[in-house]
Protein backbone atom coordinates (compact mmCIF):
# COMPACT_ATOMS: atom_id res chain seq x y z
CA UNK A 1 0.00 0.00 0.00
CA UNK A 2 0.73 3.78 -0.28
CA UNK A 3 1.42 5.27 3.04
CA UNK A 4 1.35 8.45 1.90
CA UNK A 5 -2.75 7.46 0.67
CA UNK A 6 -2.85 7.16 4.02
CA UNK A 7 -2.08 10.73 5.81
CA UNK A 8 -4.27 13.94 5.73
CA UNK A 9 -3.32 17.10 4.52
CA UNK A 10 -5.01 20.26 6.18
CA UNK A 11 -4.55 23.38 4.56
CA UNK A 12 -3.77 26.62 6.40
CA UNK A 13 -2.81 24.49 10.11
CA UNK A 14 -1.98 25.51 12.48
CA UNK A 15 -2.19 29.28 10.48
CA UNK A 16 -2.34 30.22 6.63
CA UNK A 17 0.17 29.08 4.56
CA UNK A 18 1.02 25.92 6.11
CA UNK A 19 0.14 22.30 4.81
CA UNK A 20 -0.38 20.30 8.38
CA UNK A 21 0.43 17.05 7.37
CA UNK A 22 -2.03 14.70 9.65
CA UNK A 23 -0.51 11.44 10.33
CA UNK A 24 -3.22 10.38 12.47
CA UNK A 25 -4.90 8.66 9.84
CA UNK A 26 -1.89 6.81 9.13
CA UNK A 27 -2.24 5.36 12.60
CA UNK A 28 -5.76 4.27 12.73
CA UNK A 29 -5.56 2.53 9.56
CA UNK A 30 -4.15 -0.75 10.81
CA UNK A 31 -2.01 -1.97 7.62
CA UNK A 32 -0.68 1.52 7.21
CA UNK A 33 0.64 1.70 10.84
CA UNK A 34 2.07 -1.78 10.57
CA UNK A 35 3.55 -1.61 7.62
CA UNK A 36 5.16 1.90 9.02
CA UNK A 37 6.56 0.28 11.58
CA UNK A 38 8.00 -2.52 10.01
CA UNK A 39 9.76 -0.32 6.96
CA UNK A 40 10.63 2.22 10.01
CA UNK A 41 12.50 -0.43 11.78
CA UNK A 42 13.52 -2.91 8.92
CA UNK A 43 17.04 -0.79 8.70
CA UNK A 44 18.03 -0.96 12.09
CA UNK A 45 17.45 -5.02 12.62
CA UNK A 46 20.44 -6.00 12.39
CA UNK A 47 22.30 -2.43 14.06
CA UNK A 48 21.78 -3.75 18.23
CA UNK A 49 19.47 -1.31 18.86
CA UNK A 50 19.48 -0.57 22.62
CA UNK A 51 17.21 1.98 23.20
CA UNK A 52 14.69 3.74 20.51
CA UNK A 53 14.51 7.55 21.97
CA UNK A 54 11.08 8.96 21.31
CA UNK A 55 10.30 12.71 20.83
CA UNK A 56 7.50 14.09 22.48
CA UNK A 57 4.29 13.72 21.74
CA UNK A 58 3.69 12.09 18.46
CA UNK A 59 7.08 10.43 18.59
CA UNK A 60 6.44 8.24 21.61
CA UNK A 61 3.62 6.34 19.45
CA UNK A 62 5.92 5.60 16.48
CA UNK A 63 8.78 4.95 18.94
CA UNK A 64 7.67 2.73 21.48
CA UNK A 65 6.08 0.29 18.62
CA UNK A 66 10.00 0.20 16.85
CA UNK A 67 11.47 -0.29 20.47
CA UNK A 68 9.49 -3.45 20.83
CA UNK A 69 9.67 -4.82 17.42
CA UNK A 70 13.25 -4.27 17.62
CA UNK A 71 13.33 -5.83 21.02
CA UNK A 72 15.08 -2.59 22.97
CA UNK A 73 13.86 -0.33 25.23
CA UNK A 74 12.48 3.50 24.87
CA UNK A 75 13.64 6.61 25.99
CA UNK A 76 10.96 9.69 26.31
CA UNK A 77 12.62 13.00 25.25
CA UNK A 78 10.09 15.49 26.69
CA UNK A 79 9.34 18.86 26.97
CA UNK A 80 10.74 21.18 29.62
CA UNK A 81 9.23 20.02 33.52
CA UNK A 82 7.73 16.49 32.71
CA UNK A 83 10.36 14.60 33.37
CA UNK A 84 10.66 13.61 37.26
CA UNK A 85 14.46 12.76 37.61
CA UNK A 86 17.71 14.30 37.06
CA UNK A 87 17.59 15.61 33.74
CA UNK A 88 19.33 16.99 30.66
CA UNK A 89 18.05 20.10 28.65
CA UNK A 90 18.65 21.44 25.49
CA UNK A 91 17.33 24.89 23.76
CA UNK A 92 16.21 25.02 20.33
CA UNK A 93 14.62 27.54 18.46
CA UNK A 94 11.44 27.95 17.08
CA UNK A 95 10.11 29.98 13.86
CA UNK A 96 9.08 32.74 17.17
CA UNK A 97 11.00 32.40 20.36
CA UNK A 98 12.78 29.03 21.59
CA UNK A 99 11.51 26.24 23.62
CA UNK A 100 13.38 23.34 25.84
CA UNK A 101 13.70 19.36 25.61
CA UNK A 102 14.89 17.37 28.48
CA UNK A 103 16.24 13.32 28.89
CA UNK A 104 16.46 11.91 32.01
CA UNK A 105 20.32 12.14 32.32
CA UNK A 106 20.28 8.15 33.81
CA UNK A 107 18.20 6.66 31.12
CA UNK A 108 21.65 5.94 28.80
CA UNK A 109 24.02 3.93 29.49
CA UNK A 110 27.66 5.14 28.05
CA UNK A 111 28.19 3.43 24.75
CA UNK A 112 24.36 2.87 24.07
CA UNK A 113 23.51 2.03 20.88
CA UNK A 114 20.33 4.24 20.26
CA UNK A 115 17.87 5.35 17.21
CA UNK A 116 16.21 8.36 17.35
CA UNK A 117 12.62 8.39 15.68
CA UNK A 118 9.98 10.97 15.45
CA UNK A 119 6.46 11.11 12.99
CA UNK A 120 8.22 13.73 10.65
CA UNK A 121 10.83 15.86 10.31
CA UNK A 122 11.06 19.84 9.04
CA UNK A 123 13.59 22.52 9.56
CA UNK A 124 15.20 19.47 11.94
CA UNK A 125 15.68 21.95 15.29
CA UNK A 126 14.16 19.27 17.46
CA UNK A 127 15.82 16.90 15.94
CA UNK A 128 18.91 18.23 16.19
CA UNK A 129 18.59 19.57 20.07
CA UNK A 130 17.35 15.35 20.45
CA UNK A 131 20.56 14.35 19.22
CA UNK A 132 22.73 16.64 21.29
CA UNK A 133 20.21 15.21 24.25
CA UNK A 134 21.21 11.99 23.74
CA UNK A 135 24.92 12.65 23.49
CA UNK A 136 25.47 14.25 26.34
CA UNK A 137 23.72 11.23 28.16
CA UNK A 138 26.35 8.78 26.35
CA UNK A 139 24.58 7.24 23.88
CA UNK A 140 25.91 5.98 20.09
CA UNK A 141 23.42 7.34 17.76
CA UNK A 142 22.76 4.63 14.90
CA UNK A 143 20.59 6.66 13.15
CA UNK A 144 17.27 9.00 13.22
CA UNK A 145 14.05 7.42 11.23
CA UNK A 146 10.66 9.58 10.39
CA UNK A 147 7.69 9.11 8.74
CA UNK A 148 7.68 11.94 6.75
CA UNK A 149 10.40 14.30 5.30
CA UNK A 150 9.98 17.89 4.22
CA UNK A 151 13.08 17.78 2.16
CA UNK A 152 12.82 22.17 1.53
CA UNK A 153 12.65 22.90 5.32
CA UNK A 154 16.57 20.96 5.07
CA UNK A 155 15.55 18.96 8.35
CA UNK A 156 17.43 15.47 6.73
CA UNK A 157 19.87 17.45 5.23
CA UNK A 158 20.79 18.87 8.57
CA UNK A 159 21.24 15.78 10.67
CA UNK A 160 22.72 14.21 7.85
CA UNK A 161 25.59 16.76 7.87
CA UNK A 162 25.79 15.80 11.48
CA UNK A 163 26.74 12.44 10.52
CA UNK A 164 23.53 10.23 11.84
CA UNK A 165 21.89 8.26 9.25
CA UNK A 166 18.52 9.42 8.45
CA UNK A 167 15.57 7.30 6.77
CA UNK A 168 12.06 8.78 6.12
CA UNK A 169 8.99 6.89 4.38
CA UNK A 170 7.15 9.56 3.03
CA UNK A 171 8.57 12.75 1.00
CA UNK A 172 6.44 16.27 0.48
CA UNK A 173 7.68 19.17 -1.72
CA UNK A 174 6.79 22.47 -0.50
CA UNK A 175 6.21 23.19 2.99
CA UNK B 1 10.54 -10.82 36.23
CA UNK B 2 8.95 -8.53 38.29
CA UNK B 3 8.04 -5.73 36.91
CA UNK B 4 7.53 -3.29 39.72
CA UNK B 5 11.53 -4.06 40.44
CA UNK B 6 11.99 -2.12 37.40
CA UNK B 7 9.70 1.25 38.54
CA UNK B 8 11.49 3.92 40.35
CA UNK B 9 9.78 5.69 43.10
CA UNK B 10 9.61 9.55 43.41
CA UNK B 11 8.87 11.00 46.58
CA UNK B 12 7.19 14.18 46.89
CA UNK B 13 7.16 14.91 43.06
CA UNK B 14 5.67 17.02 41.85
CA UNK B 15 4.78 18.00 45.56
CA UNK B 16 5.13 16.71 48.71
CA UNK B 17 3.14 13.70 50.17
CA UNK B 18 2.81 12.12 46.69
CA UNK B 19 5.09 9.14 45.62
CA UNK B 20 5.49 9.27 42.27
CA UNK B 21 6.12 5.93 39.98
CA UNK B 22 8.52 6.68 37.17
CA UNK B 23 7.97 3.99 34.59
CA UNK B 24 10.31 6.04 32.44
CA UNK B 25 13.14 3.05 34.24
CA UNK B 26 10.63 0.33 33.09
CA UNK B 27 10.36 1.57 29.47
CA UNK B 28 14.24 2.10 29.06
CA UNK B 29 14.64 -2.06 30.33
CA UNK B 30 14.17 -3.68 26.95
CA UNK B 31 12.98 -7.18 28.99
CA UNK B 32 10.62 -5.36 31.39
CA UNK B 33 9.52 -2.89 28.24
CA UNK B 34 8.45 -6.25 26.16
CA UNK B 35 7.19 -8.22 28.78
CA UNK B 36 4.55 -5.63 29.96
CA UNK B 37 3.51 -5.42 26.19
CA UNK B 38 2.66 -8.80 25.76
CA UNK B 39 1.05 -8.74 29.31
CA UNK B 40 -0.77 -5.97 28.70
CA UNK B 41 -1.70 -7.33 24.96
CA UNK B 42 -2.86 -11.09 26.09
CA UNK B 43 -6.43 -10.41 27.42
CA UNK B 44 -6.93 -9.02 24.02
CA UNK B 45 -5.12 -10.96 21.84
CA UNK B 46 -8.50 -12.83 20.60
CA UNK B 47 -11.21 -10.16 21.19
CA UNK B 48 -10.64 -8.37 17.25
CA UNK B 49 -9.30 -5.62 18.45
CA UNK B 50 -9.67 -2.40 15.75
CA UNK B 51 -7.95 0.31 17.63
CA UNK B 52 -6.25 0.88 20.66
CA UNK B 53 -6.69 4.38 21.66
CA UNK B 54 -3.47 6.00 23.96
CA UNK B 55 -4.23 8.85 26.40
CA UNK B 56 -1.37 11.64 25.66
CA UNK B 57 1.70 11.79 26.92
CA UNK B 58 2.93 8.24 28.17
CA UNK B 59 -0.51 6.27 27.01
CA UNK B 60 1.34 6.99 23.42
CA UNK B 61 4.01 5.03 23.52
CA UNK B 62 2.60 1.63 25.41
CA UNK B 63 -0.38 2.62 22.96
CA UNK B 64 2.07 1.95 20.50
CA UNK B 65 3.28 -0.92 21.01
CA UNK B 66 -0.04 -2.59 22.27
CA UNK B 67 -1.62 -1.51 19.15
CA UNK B 68 1.32 -3.38 16.85
CA UNK B 69 1.38 -6.41 18.84
CA UNK B 70 -2.63 -6.55 18.62
CA UNK B 71 -2.30 -5.77 14.69
CA UNK B 72 -4.48 -3.03 15.52
CA UNK B 73 -4.73 1.22 14.24
CA UNK B 74 -3.95 3.34 16.97
CA UNK B 75 -6.04 6.39 18.24
CA UNK B 76 -4.34 9.40 20.06
CA UNK B 77 -6.47 10.89 22.83
CA UNK B 78 -5.04 13.91 23.15
CA UNK B 79 -4.97 17.79 25.05
CA UNK B 80 -7.43 20.52 23.98
CA UNK B 81 -5.86 21.89 21.09
CA UNK B 82 -3.79 18.90 19.77
CA UNK B 83 -5.47 17.64 17.11
CA UNK B 84 -5.93 19.12 13.67
CA UNK B 85 -8.82 18.26 12.44
CA UNK B 86 -12.36 17.94 13.73
CA UNK B 87 -12.75 17.21 17.20
CA UNK B 88 -15.34 15.75 20.48
CA UNK B 89 -13.69 17.46 23.56
CA UNK B 90 -14.72 16.15 27.35
CA UNK B 91 -13.90 17.89 30.52
CA UNK B 92 -12.44 16.09 33.50
CA UNK B 93 -11.80 17.24 36.63
CA UNK B 94 -8.36 18.11 38.50
CA UNK B 95 -8.01 18.34 42.31
CA UNK B 96 -7.69 21.92 41.54
CA UNK B 97 -9.24 23.15 38.61
CA UNK B 98 -10.36 21.08 35.50
CA UNK B 99 -8.52 20.19 32.10
CA UNK B 100 -9.98 19.07 28.55
CA UNK B 101 -9.13 16.13 26.75
CA UNK B 102 -9.76 15.98 22.52
CA UNK B 103 -10.27 12.89 20.16
CA UNK B 104 -10.91 12.85 16.22
CA UNK B 105 -14.80 12.72 15.54
CA UNK B 106 -13.78 10.42 12.66
CA UNK B 107 -11.00 8.67 14.18
CA UNK B 108 -13.11 5.64 14.84
CA UNK B 109 -15.99 3.72 12.58
CA UNK B 110 -18.69 2.83 14.41
CA UNK B 111 -18.94 -0.31 16.26
CA UNK B 112 -15.50 -0.30 16.15
CA UNK B 113 -13.36 -2.01 18.63
CA UNK B 114 -11.47 -0.36 21.11
CA UNK B 115 -8.76 -1.14 23.82
CA UNK B 116 -7.97 2.50 25.86
CA UNK B 117 -4.62 2.07 27.42
CA UNK B 118 -2.81 4.01 29.59
CA UNK B 119 0.59 3.85 31.60
CA UNK B 120 -1.37 4.33 35.41
CA UNK B 121 -4.69 4.46 36.57
CA UNK B 122 -4.92 6.67 40.19
CA UNK B 123 -8.68 8.33 40.44
CA UNK B 124 -9.61 7.38 36.74
CA UNK B 125 -10.62 11.05 35.68
CA UNK B 126 -8.50 10.70 32.95
CA UNK B 127 -9.61 7.38 31.80
CA UNK B 128 -13.57 8.39 32.62
CA UNK B 129 -13.39 11.48 30.03
CA UNK B 130 -11.60 9.40 27.68
CA UNK B 131 -14.04 6.60 28.00
CA UNK B 132 -16.36 9.51 27.08
CA UNK B 133 -14.52 10.83 23.86
CA UNK B 134 -14.66 6.84 22.47
CA UNK B 135 -18.64 6.61 23.13
CA UNK B 136 -19.08 10.02 21.48
CA UNK B 137 -16.88 8.57 18.28
CA UNK B 138 -19.06 5.56 18.13
CA UNK B 139 -16.56 3.22 19.84
CA UNK B 140 -17.29 -0.19 21.23
CA UNK B 141 -15.02 -0.33 24.33
CA UNK B 142 -13.87 -3.55 25.02
CA UNK B 143 -11.45 -3.18 27.96
CA UNK B 144 -8.96 -0.79 29.62
CA UNK B 145 -5.22 -1.59 30.06
CA UNK B 146 -3.07 0.22 32.71
CA UNK B 147 0.71 -0.69 33.60
CA UNK B 148 0.05 0.72 37.38
CA UNK B 149 -3.46 0.92 39.76
CA UNK B 150 -3.23 2.98 42.75
CA UNK B 151 -6.39 1.05 44.53
CA UNK B 152 -6.67 3.35 47.08
CA UNK B 153 -7.69 5.92 44.87
CA UNK B 154 -10.68 4.04 43.53
CA UNK B 155 -9.54 4.57 39.45
CA UNK B 156 -10.01 0.69 38.58
CA UNK B 157 -13.33 0.13 40.68
CA UNK B 158 -14.59 3.74 38.92
CA UNK B 159 -14.49 2.29 35.49
CA UNK B 160 -15.15 -1.46 36.22
CA UNK B 161 -18.16 0.53 37.04
CA UNK B 162 -18.53 1.81 33.94
CA UNK B 163 -19.29 -2.01 32.59
CA UNK B 164 -15.52 -2.22 31.05
CA UNK B 165 -13.30 -4.60 32.39
CA UNK B 166 -10.18 -2.95 33.58
CA UNK B 167 -6.81 -4.80 33.81
CA UNK B 168 -3.11 -3.69 35.60
CA UNK B 169 -0.08 -4.95 36.04
CA UNK B 170 1.43 -3.38 39.37
CA UNK B 171 -0.49 -2.50 42.29
CA UNK B 172 1.05 0.28 44.80
CA UNK B 173 -0.80 0.29 47.79
CA UNK B 174 -1.37 4.07 49.13
CA UNK B 175 -1.03 6.87 47.28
Amino acid sequence: MNLKDTIRTIPDFPKPGIMYRDITTLLTNRRAFAQTIIDMSAPYQTKDIDNVAGIEARGFTVGGAIAYELGAGFVPIRKAGKLPFDTYAQDYDLEYGSDTLEIHADSIRKGERVLLVDDLIATGGTAEASIKLLLKAGAEIVGAAFIVDLPDLGGLARITKMGIPVTALVTYDGH
